[in-house]
């Protein structure tokens, strides 16, 4: 535990933002899967900067380089270790922030857990950078997945006070290619621009915002995970708020079943087509901690950015003094809408973990 | 992982509702730490069901018997070992169910994974009454924290549409306290009122609704965590998903802090009284997964009960049908108001394991 | 980790010597498995005190109450609690022992991790009495594992200078269970009666002697275990070396391997009937770490017990300076003839996990 | 688990031995730490091929490039991975071995795992390769050690029938030393040239010999490592494991201490300087898997390199018959020199983690 997760599939993350690269070692593949580069590689797009003036300005070309686990574009039963090195770097940017902790940021944690001796230029380890290796796990995980007809979309829930639809009762994989297609990640597209045009207003503002993914994954078996603490929203939500911002995790109506009378919330059970389904998805695909076979629905909520442009108060580490501080680089008005495929990513790599330990409920 | 959490401090859960006992494992415990058992048994008393009508009408003494890793009042080493023996069941009331499963329970799911082999009498390792080992290990997580200085409290936050007020920027041991030893755990009684009045409705409609609780702790250095899959915010959630009918975790602003704008949501830091500390809490105690010495904060979401007195669809196992079901036996119309001391005492644990592994952020 | 072993299949042990209990937590084992208890007592019979002059004075009944995991007979899904009181303790004769730490007992490090909290009556929870437990779970897992035509024998290889016979290449579950049906588990009486002779001598000399005990695995498939750290081996190691008095472990030839050439320790592949074996098995059957689907052979050296009658010199830990002490109390001899079962008992555990958790090689 | 180990500190070795690159990425690295990459070099450079003609002729400068965790030459919190990329190959001298399994390898097991995926050109991923990214992670671990006064050695302490000296009850790091900068690591240089001779000797027949590494490490303090599965030893023997082609591990007397009787093999407690120490280390400082303070000492059996020239029986994997076999290629007649620094490396790793872990005896 740290910058890893899984259990059967391990997968490790490295790399500060501003260091020679930052990659991702992946131990316990099934070996004999074909692994297609440049699917990988527009999955990977997805997450990019530079793509769109939403986006942080910072322009890195993201393309992996696999030093070991795949042998004529299979992987071979050893671990797949792909490094992604880092190019368009303004450390100078953050000289001034060694000092001064920027509210919202690791910085302050970081200096205090390693006395000083963090590398903490870009956010360093906790940077959004770290999110390319994650994409490069779940890029290569929702391959293996989607060749089992499991498949992983997700879509911009909410940017600020503006909300998108959910997902359908049961999303199909075209919905999910479609979302995927689309440059902003939206299933209705004027909210869509409603959400841009909040991001647009916060950055005007020297401000950010925050947002909501919600993902979903199809084709899972009932079954899968285990009781109280090794279930399927466990491990989800341990991994998930591994990513950088995320300060939420909700399953099925999450919250909003809170609100709920049990009469409303419970999901009937019903035969259709001689299988056993519910007749609503309340529980997002998870009871006991256990997949019911229907859609897996999950959340995430990202905080806005922290950085944004504005003077903030802060403190001076080596004074122990109030201070101002005036954060200069570039970096995204808004995460979340290139959170969507770090969140599939994420999900993705959870759910083959579970896939490899298998249903061990009998044997 | 499975009915076990933590990682220095290892909390395995055994037992069936309906079966000979429930009981936890501790392994991980400091040597020569005294554990009141008074206070221990007053602690296990706030979740204790047959109390007031709001509960259900099962009435369990609920005292362990402590089996190891205590020797003369105080820990040993040894793995602490804690049974409570199950008493007042009745077992009769859930033959029916062997077929029908509970839309909302996880009947199905272990009915699916163990191949019809699962003891779900009562909900069988699924049950709340799991949450009573739970306790034991939280209650003696607490008193080795309070030690320490570092105090845990928890409110019931909503319950249904009826909010309490959530907790001060600095709540207080005293505040905590105060709480606790109130009949109904909200910080506000009015709301209160309302709340076990949604509750009565509910029950009289033959109904059950849901609610969140929030937890707080205090007196945490700054430091505690490790980034990314490591962090605090991580090993709460994947433990708190671990109590039953729990669908989302939030921490600090959580999902509201989606809806926010930057400026808002981040927390300037200021040095008061020499201390660096952050005007607001926002974060809710943690930045990049680590603590900031500011109080942590989060919120569970609770679904309604799943068990209604109310006629349900649902499907006939052996026959492969829709049906309907009436579920008889005894049921908490909610289940957050006694989920309470629950949150707390997996939050007390997570703490004192990462509070036993160190911050080994230096050497 | 700590009194913990296993991947998928927890196995948790509790208890002091003199508590109240000792007992096994079993989180893991697949539903749906029939646990005959009679056969489950007969192999804990085999480890039990008492039996001959031979063996410790101390008589306890060993009968484990199982409170949860087992319904009607089978397991059900959830952890598995076995509880096994302790009876017959004399716990006056180790009131000297608090301040003078035996010679090759735990009683010092255990006092210095603890800080003279441990309760080290009767070695405490390093005491041999927590093999009892091991084997509550190794029995099990040896019920389930015969089910799959996988059977585990051992025998006496050595006690002091004394060597019985290696088992053959191919072990058959009728020798097992010839062995493990003798009073004394050797596979050569002749060589079993010159062990016992050199049991007496050493018991008449008021001095204990040590011995190996060989194990071995039949009818596992090939290519269970994991590279490098994962491997069988690996695994193997890490829970023998959990018996108490265990000093080394081999696999196949072991140590003698380093003594031969390659051409000597090589195991040459043949086909036989279809299927590819080798020829010799020095490998143990692992090779790389992961099974052949040969016989898996082990050898656990176990050190002569450190509670002898005879004066020794230690030191006073109040005093902090040089005294004798005469331990009093009941003692093995030789603890290796005892602990067959119990190795038999880890590798059934251990074996299990591995099966359990699959060969995931390839999806 | 799998190439991975560790439980504060995690090591995950990756890479195979004509792919790429191989590397190492550790994860949890106290931050601040100095590391003398020339003094690293010194290290590697131990293992390294090529070095003289006891040696494999190929060739690999084992340069690492460092890609994270490392800041202005301090470690920085942040995962550390390094990457020595492979140069010198000879693929085409493996291509016969894809279908003919080499005896005492892992090819045929790799191959039933993996169902013929595998890279195992060069022995893929079980290549002894895999140890200089191992001694990589050992070579740090070794610094940070000896900044706080412990030490890591280790010698040959047998090749073949040859046996070297054992270490001193006490040895000192300039012993350590010493022997680390002796071309052929022994410390009886007489047994050292016999050893050198057996090893020609079987080169010639075309053949191998194996040979036993014994390490200790001073310094440590009493108190590290947990009861049962979780000590010292049993995390060592699981790491130890993961060398290729060790058979055998053993601490203290070990094996040789079942053939012994009690009176001899337990270590009196004595004061000496105000110090509690034993006065003999048979228990080559671990009692009840915790350590006593007194020197580590381990041993690890090899067995002779798997790789002969000479012509061996094994089977046609296509055909599923008997057929003959010549390795050509270029191998180690033995491999347990070469092993020395492994073994310290593996240690060291081992024993940072458990100091990082801290003695949680107390809080």
């Amino acid at each position: 535990m740290s910058s890893e997760f899984g259990k059967i599939l391990k997968v490790s993350v490295f790399g500060q933002s501003h260091g020679a690269a930052v990659g991702v070692n992946i131990d316990g593949l099934p070996a004999g899967e074909a692994i297609d580069l440049e699917e990988l590689q527009r999955f990977l797009d997805r997450r990019r900067p530079g793509r769109n003036p939403l986006s942080t300005a910072r322009s890195e070309a993201d393309t992996p380089e696999i030093l070991s686990g795949l042998e004529r574009g299979r992987t071979c039963g050893a671990p797949l270790c792909a490094v992604i090195r880092n190019g368009d770097q303004h450390s100078q940017d953050y000289s001034e922030l060694a000092d001064k902790p920027r509210p919202g940021h690791a910085d302050y944690t970081a200096w205090v857990k390693w006395k000083g001796h963090a590398d903490m230029r870009g956010g360093g380890h906790f940077s959004g950078r770290l999110t390319a290796p994650l994409c490069v796990a779940g890029g290569i995980a929702r391959q293996i997945l989607a060749r089992r007809g499991i498949h992983i979309g997700a879509h911009l829930d909410s940017v600020g006070m503006v909300c998108d639809e959910h997902f359908p009762l049961y999303p199909t994989p075209e919905l999910f290619e479609a979302v995927a297609a689309k440059p902003f990640p939206v299933l209705d597209d004027v909210s869509g621009a409603q959400m841009q045009e909040a991001i647009r207003e916060a950055k005007m503002a020297l401000d950010s915002v925050g947002g909501v993914v919600e993902c979903s994954a199809i084709g899972l078996p009932a079954g899968l995970g285990d009781p109280m603490f090794g279930g399927v929203e466990n491990r989800l939500a341990a991994a998930l708020f591994g990513i950088p911002a995320v300060k939420g995790v909700e399953f099925g109506a999450g919250f909003s079943a809170a609100a709920r009378r049990g009469s409303e919330n419970n999901d009937p059970f019903v035969v259709e087509n001689g299988q056993i389904r519910t007749q609503t998805n309340h529980a997002g695909g998870a009871l006991g901690g256990i997949t019911t076979g229907m859609p897996l629905v999950l959340r995430a909520a990202f905080k806005p950015t922290s950085s944004i442009a504005r003077e903030q108060q802060t403190v001076s580490l080596s004074a122990r003094d109030n201070t101002r501080l005036q954060i200069h680089g570039r970096h995204d008005p808004c995460v979340a809408h290139r959170a969507v495929p770090v969140v599939e990513a994420v999900t993705a790599v959870v759910l083959l973990d579970l896939l490899l330990e298998g249903n061990h409920g009998t044997f």
